[in-house]
């Protein structure tokens, strides 16, 4: 085993911590937010940190940093209180991974990086229309993290799109189907393959493998 | 294209809403949390929320919900001050659910779903012996995430611990010959694989692909 301490850590060249320190915590998921500005101006930026945070009511959250480039898609979502959050897939790895590219001044990111948007139900943020997954989101409420002044902002989910055959009986999205890629680190992309689903594990009783329809 | 309304999504039967729920914001980490109480009886327990939060300090986070069976991990980690983060892989998939089981009374979880305890560097907290990945953290704050009553915790990670042939030249952990899982829903594992990693991206410049080195 090779082995880190803090002061080990403290010592690297900061690009080679930035690189370990974000692949320790294991894989992230790949989405790009998609905002539009007062203006009409769509934006579409790349985060690795958007999670689950509750099913009722259905809430995600993502971590945004102080200097991060995305701060558009901040400012976006803030004064109209909506944004998507669209999966990144096989196709489209190159065209996500663009997104974090700093465009000076006034620009619209899906030109530039060959991404379409789409609207649909009249919901005023754009979708990714090559995404198979994707979620219209309001801005709830935001939290700001002292220890590194990052904001963790809360997103209510009012709406889901799906491409077909993808969910499966009991709800379960297969990520798999929709080539739905997960994240190593700063630059890495990764696709999934299923090695099982498992049934709900209760005490002194033996797991046991489900099929993609939860049975 | 198939679409849910939030009336739609509240309308589900609970369990196919956290299934779904859980499986739309994409793929994520999969991770045994390790703490110990202060009778040194030892915890471990499966986590899907933990995330990156910051390379300088290095810092990550995670959610802990309510009425989550992990609160024990909560007691421990709040009293000792102090836990260890180990990636789940492949050939640990089937223990690492079964953590998630509700063992009754004082039990240690480890004997229960056969993962061995390891203890490092005069580290209080286990770690998984069977774990490639693993991170020594100190508990650093909680932000209380009043739209459902989860916890959002901080932890400094302060030790890291690699098997050999993971990390490349700029630090980049190969989380693929870790073979980490990621986690697809409440009970989906799956397997991946790398397709690329990218080079950093700036405007109107093509993208190339890096080897696993970062060259």
């Amino acid at each position: 085993m090779q082995y880190y301490s803090l002061e080990d850590l403290n010592n690297l060249p900061s690009r080679d911590r930035a690189h370990f320190i974000n692949s320790c915590t294991g894989y992230k998921s790949a989405n790009l937010l998609g905002t539009v500005s007062k203006d009409g101006l769509t934006n579409v930026a790349i985060f690795s940190s958007v999670i689950h945070l509750g099913s009722n009511p259905p809430l995600l959250g993502f971590i945004l940093r102080p200097t991060t480039i995305a701060r558009n898609t901040y400012d976006n979502l803030k004064k109209t209180g909506v944004f998507t959050v669209n999966h990144v897939n096989e196709n489209i790895v190159r065209a996500a991974h663009q997104t974090s590219a700093k465009y000076p001044g006034e620009v619209t990111e899906f030109d530039k990086v060959d991404l379409n948007t789409e609207f649909l139900n009249d919901f005023k943020a754009p979708y990714v229309q090559e995404s198979k997954i994707k979620l219209g989101c309001a801005y709830t409420n935001e939290y700001f993290i002292e220890e590194n002044d990052c904001l963790f902002i809360i997103g209510a989910i009012k709406h889901i799109h799906i491409a077909e055959n993808i969910q499966r009986e009991d709800g379960w999205l297969d990520l798999e189907a929709a080539k739905t890629v997960s994240i190593n680190g700063l630059d890495g992309y990764a696709l999934p393959h299923l090695l099982e689903r498992l049934s709900y594990a209760k005490p002194d009783k033996d797991l046991k493998s489900l099929n993609k329809d939860g049975a």
